[in-house]
């Protein structure tokens, strides 16, 4: 009898669980590797980060997934290099052989020409720093009342976020509803005039990947919520309180959150040739990474040419779920002796919120903004949040937000210190 | 007119809110001030510490509680010191100058004989120290699977718990089952039968200061749960890998949790011979601190000799409460050019649970255990918890947690790595 195939899976995001899911009872045995012993939903940070939700309502843990399927197993380790010849793999647990690698690692930061400057960015990429930064905006503010050392208070105030894609478009709507609607009451004796919201988008418009409807209409949105929107405009340093720009206009800030981009993640032993723009690694039509046998890529870390994406399909969570649940057929299919099939990308459309009534959904065939927009939103991702409880306490949560014009949460449970250049 | 005097309250703990919360909107100015922005529900500590609830449930922020309230104003700062002749209070953000000040500091961990050992236990004090303990039996766990050093199995699992008061034998019995309905779902390749979970309380009975029933019922649940209790055992050393005990027996285990005892944490320049046994505050009937003026002590801080308490009325939230709202009364009289009143402690009884449907409840006419004692002690809790949010958000959680017999959480969002020695 022929022994079972080994699918060894870095990375529990959107991709690997898919695929892991689509494997579950079949002959085959899947080892599924994270640093991280739960699955996150990434499109929901901007919220932890901004008290709208706890951590545990966007996190879920990966066992947890998997109980019952006896043929995946779940490991907590770091990945430190494949060895391709030797189809193995070396982790912070010791050595993995596999018959099939498959690398969905997703995405980084991607901080440019800020590369040096990191240490002194907000980011939104991970749990920790969006708690990071949650307890950031509210030591901040705690600070202005106390300004201990005479600092401007716009400077402790201020915030900017580089970056008018969906991350930095919706955490901007959401601190400018805290700003309205939060302050006033938790802050009586802070004068808010004195905070400004800048988001600084170095591309003519903003979320470029959307419609031009979706574009205008957020662009509008965040006008309306009093935040200060600077299009073609490039941040060029920050010294860790002034921000300058590429036309050398400036702004004073503390605070300056980067959500100005991601690149892949890939792991290393991969061959040279295969990491092309973006950090990520080509993949052709089958997920297969160039120059490789055995070893496959999905998701953001894959970067798969299609006629329609030259550049690569998008970097989103739909990607990275159809590429799972594909390789996971095309694995069965050469387990059984056939051939695999080409993955074609079904593009289920893209959306973002702003704020309380106002986002935009870009459909194939058709374009919506504003109240029904922002209830399919809520709905699809409170249905994509994984398990029972997580979907109620994110529904609550967002219900007392609703009515009270509240967040929830606004606790600063690990003060955050950045660290100094 | 005269002018409204100040009064400045440290600690947002049980009694620095209540006697706040006593003071609202009356002719006096309060200031409150605590190291953190919310105000946490201390007896559901070891709930965040095994997964049963989030931080986000038992916490609350300290300004949402006041907001309405002109003459109530909060800091968060460290108090440094106070100059009792000049009035005023050291604290991180400045100099604070008051007419009465009110010590509501409550208390910390006491490690007796252990205290160089300290950085090698974990504790249940704050909510990063229950984080820090749910990430580290978690991580343990994760490792017991990987075992990359070929450390012995036992080690990497057992649990040994010291002290069997309220939070020792709260968090034995949540362990005990997590091992017992969690655990082998969740970690179905592991061998949960090297995992051995051993209490140690050096007095001859546990909850010794409840009832003989609570007392002997809690054992039986707990032996019930397949903790191995040990009483009349006093713990003598830990070098990290085997705890010993004062007969010279012992038990190897990486995870020993200190519940054993807490004293008072008073501030800095509180006159020496004010400080009393238990490093608390010796405070007479109208919570004045012994040799001061203008100094009050209230909660687990004070120590409040009454006939009944020989060595001070116990630390416990409804002393605190009723210290806080019978010192707002006095600071009232005083103001109104009154006579204080004494304060007399109003026993409402003590409660503590084991496990579903396993509790213990001490009142002054009636004391039971069982369902009904566990019914009561959720009800209880749930309504001791503060805000709307908090209560149906641990109502979920806990409603899982009986439907599923599962922990809703067992998150490691960040790695807790203990001090080696």
């Amino acid at each position: 009898m022929k022994k079972n195939s080994n699918v060894v899976i870095i990375g529990a995001g959107f991709g690997g669980i898919e695929l892991a899911k689509a494997l579950r009872n079949k002959m085959i045995n899947v080892l599924l590797v994270d640093k991280h012993n739960y699955h996150n939903f990434q499109p929901l940070m901007y919220q932890v980060a901004t008290g709208g939700l706890e951590p545990g309502s966007i996190a879920y843990p990966v066992r947890r997934i998997f109980r019952n399927n006896k043929n995946i197993t779940f490991r907590m380790a770091e990945v430190l290099e494949v060895m391709p010849k030797e189809k193995i793999l070396k982790t912070s647990i010791g050595t993995i052989a596999y018959d099939y690698l498959v690398i969905a690692t997703g995405s980084q930061n991607n901080y440019f020409n800020f590369e040096t400057k990191k240490d002194q960015l907000l980011t939104l990429k991970s749990i920790p720093e969006a708690l990071n930064l949650r307890s950031f905006i509210f030591q901040n503010l705690e600070k202005a009342l106390a300004n201990v050392n005479d600092e401007p208070l716009e400077e402790i105030m201020n915030i900017a976020i580089v970056g008018g894609g969906p991350a930095g478009i919706e955490l901007a709507g959401a601190l400018a509803e805290m700003k309205r609607y939060v302050l006033p009451k938790d802050f009586p004796d802070l004068d808010l005039s004195m905070m400004s919201i800048n988001l600084y988008e170095a591309a003519p418009a903003l979320l470029s990947s959307m419609s031009e409807e979706a574009s205008e209409k957020s662009l509008e949105y965040l006008h309306q919520l009093g935040i200060n929107v600077f299009l073609n405009s490039r941040v060029q340093d920050y010294d860790g309180s002034l921000i300058t720009l590429a036309d050398k206009s400036n702004f004073r800030t503390d605070t300056v959150i980067w959500t100005a981009g991601v690149k892949g993640a890939p792991i290393a032993g991969i061959p040279e040739e295969a990491i092309v723009g973006g950090n990520r690694i080509a993949v052709n039509e089958y997920n297969q990474a160039a120059g490789t046998k055995n070893i496959y890529a999905i998701g953001d870390v894959a970067s798969h040419i299609t006629p329609e994406s030259p550049d690569g399909l998008p970097m989103l969570a739909p990607v990275a779920q159809q590429h799972g649940k594909a390789l996971a057929k095309n694995i069965l299919r050469l387990e059984a002796g056939k051939q695999m099939k080409a993955f074609t990308y079904l593009d289920k459309g893209v959306m973002a919120t702003i704020g309380r009534r106002k986002a935009v959904v870009d459909l194939k065939i058709w374009k919506f903004q504003g109240t029904f927009a922002w209830l399919v939103w809520m709905f699809v991702h409170i249905m994509s949040l994984v398990g029972f409880r997580n979907k109620v306490v994110a529904f609550v949560d967002w219900m007392v937000n609703y009515f009270t014009y509240d967040r929830p949460l606004g606790l600063i449970i690990r003060p955050y210190k950045r660290k100094e250049s």
